[in-house]
């Protein structure tokens, strides 16, 4: 990937999970990375993200509804991902238009922006799953309806459209990727406001039963690593610009052996079956797993790291480094 | 259509082509109606609209974007006709926030308010084909993917799907028509704003050559009556909550077809085809007309009107008002 080498790239919600990941991948490479984050506490940010890289990167602390932050921070750069948004569908549903500013309007500001300042920055969105809410079909494939089950759903599929029509109507390449259960070190373990996984690796090394609501839901997952492949790729391979793309992982899995797999690799603890809270029974799809082989035949991504292995690596790294994030 | 008597009724865009109108019928029907308009001069609103009708209506002048003003006035009404928008799509790319906030920000404010001051209220939302955005098939149905071309249709789809996740999640009974090309008495004819066919019988009035873009272009067209009668239908028939239906028309015609007609009905006139500009050809969407087969099934909605008898009555409209519309 030495496309990278000397690229200027720039990394919305850089102190994120994934940001700083892929932050961690571009250095690595040789790429002069710039990472934008608001730091908000509820969000992902977290500064022990980049621990090692810090001098590495340049950190620019703001939020992605700062356009004029936005404006200057676009010039010059050859790459954005563009992957700060709220991620949590319970707050979007109590503070929709926080969810509003961030997913939908900020996300058409920077694409302005870029039509305005940068119009052949190549741009690569971060997209969920949410978009499709309760499948009509498993696995589900990029064609399924869209119908979205929360509002998190509703403004990221706005924000995914603003980046489809930018590309179609103003030349401007982009992206979207839509994620599913993104998992691996640097992810938010506080609460489930980005991902289960997390609080559930935290109960796990805190010594606490992992608490599984319903069960036996399917899921599939993305190992942080594969996920950057995803992004990278998407970045650079000409048959990805305009394109929407599913990420899915190498297995399908229920909830419930998931806690078990957990509990296995961790070598001890246990889980417990719980009831759905009323809040989340309502915003909740039931099974899900993605079709990703459009993403697979186009850009040749190839997840490569089993969950079990994802899983023991993502334990040893929050063992090593609890109190960070707790 | 009797449950509408001594009713309250709540209409945003009440000045509008179709705002207007239905309160023009509603009123007729003994309801209580009160009308929600910001009388921008570039939308729909206009007060020869309610002509006659005047001192029986309440008549509140201010923006959907004014959630202080919808607090109150949503308070205590059986029936949201919610038909407010900015519905210029070439508006909507040079003023893309404008419109974001107008089709999007402002809907979910209205939902929340809603939900929070009146959960009882029964809500019609006008919902636009443009979510469509370049047809795979034709004619067109509601399990079609939404990829929309332009801004405009982008925040117009996250308000359809603000309307249903509130109907979904909290139970207020919402209703989305998407809405095609929608003419007859009251429409704007200053500009191409609202729909291309006022602008048209502008020229046909003031003895200037219509102007057809293109001209084989399919389309289908639903005259004012009948689209009264799906709204109403919709807010009252228990079939309809938290659904999405189409509307179109009795026929399917070319754009030059369409401007013949004009001219026919009319007695005279001429027109002229001319080359799409470039800012129109990127947003354009080629054929399009729409399977309604849903509504007519669901609710017994059946157009009564042909495209002759409702252009013939639109063009008899205009002739006596033109000053008033210019």
């Amino acid at each position: 990937m030495s496309q990278f080498d000397g690229s200027r790239v720039l990394i919305t919600g850089g102190l994120g999970f994934i940001g700083a990941n892929l932050a961690r991948r571009l250095v690595g490479q040789g790429a002069e990375v710039t990472l934008v984050d608001s730091l908000i506490p509820e969000y992902g940010g977290n500064l022990e993200n980049i621990a090692g890289i810090a001098d590495r990167v340049k950190l620019n602390i703001s939020d992605v509804r700062d356009e004029h932050s936005l404006r200057y921070l676009v010039q010059g750069q050859d790459y954005l991902f563009n992957l700060a948004g709220q991620t949590s569908h319970l707050d979007s549903m109590h503070d929709p238009f926080t969810d509003l500013e961030i997913n939908a309007r900020a996300q058409l500001s920077i694409l302005e922006t870029c039509r305005l300042e940068n119009p052949n920055i190549r741009i690569v969105f971060a997209g969920t799953r949410q978009v499709y809410g309760k499948p009509d079909y498993l696995p589900v494939d990029e064609k399924h309806p869209l119908r979205p089950v929360d509002v998190n759903g509703v403004n990221k599929m706005a924000g995914e459209w603003y980046h489809i029509l930018y590309n179609n109507v103003y030349n401007i390449k982009t992206t979207v990727l839509r994620l599913t259960n993104t998992y691996g070190p640097c992810m938010r373990i506080k609460d489930a406001r980005q991902t289960f996984v997390g609080v559930w690796i935290r109960q796990l090394l805190q010594g606490d039963s992992i608490e599984v609501w319903g069960g036996a839901q399917l899921r599939d997952f993305t190992y942080i690593d594969d996920c950057l492949d995803a992004m990278m790729l998407a970045a650079t391979h000409d048959n990805a610009t305009g394109q929407i793309f599913n990420l899915g992982g190498r297995e399908v899995i229920s909830l419930e052996d998931l806690a078990l797999l957990l509990t296995e690799e961790h070598g001890s603890g246990r889980f417990q079956r719980k009831e759905f809270p009323a809040d989340r029974q309502r915003i909740d799809i039931g099974d899900y797993y993605a079709d990703d082989r459009l993403i697979r035949e186009q850009l040749g991504w190839e997840p490569q790291v089993s969950l079990r292995d994802g899983l023991r690596r993502t334990i040893d790294y929050y063992r090593e480094r609890l109190d960070s994030y707790v």
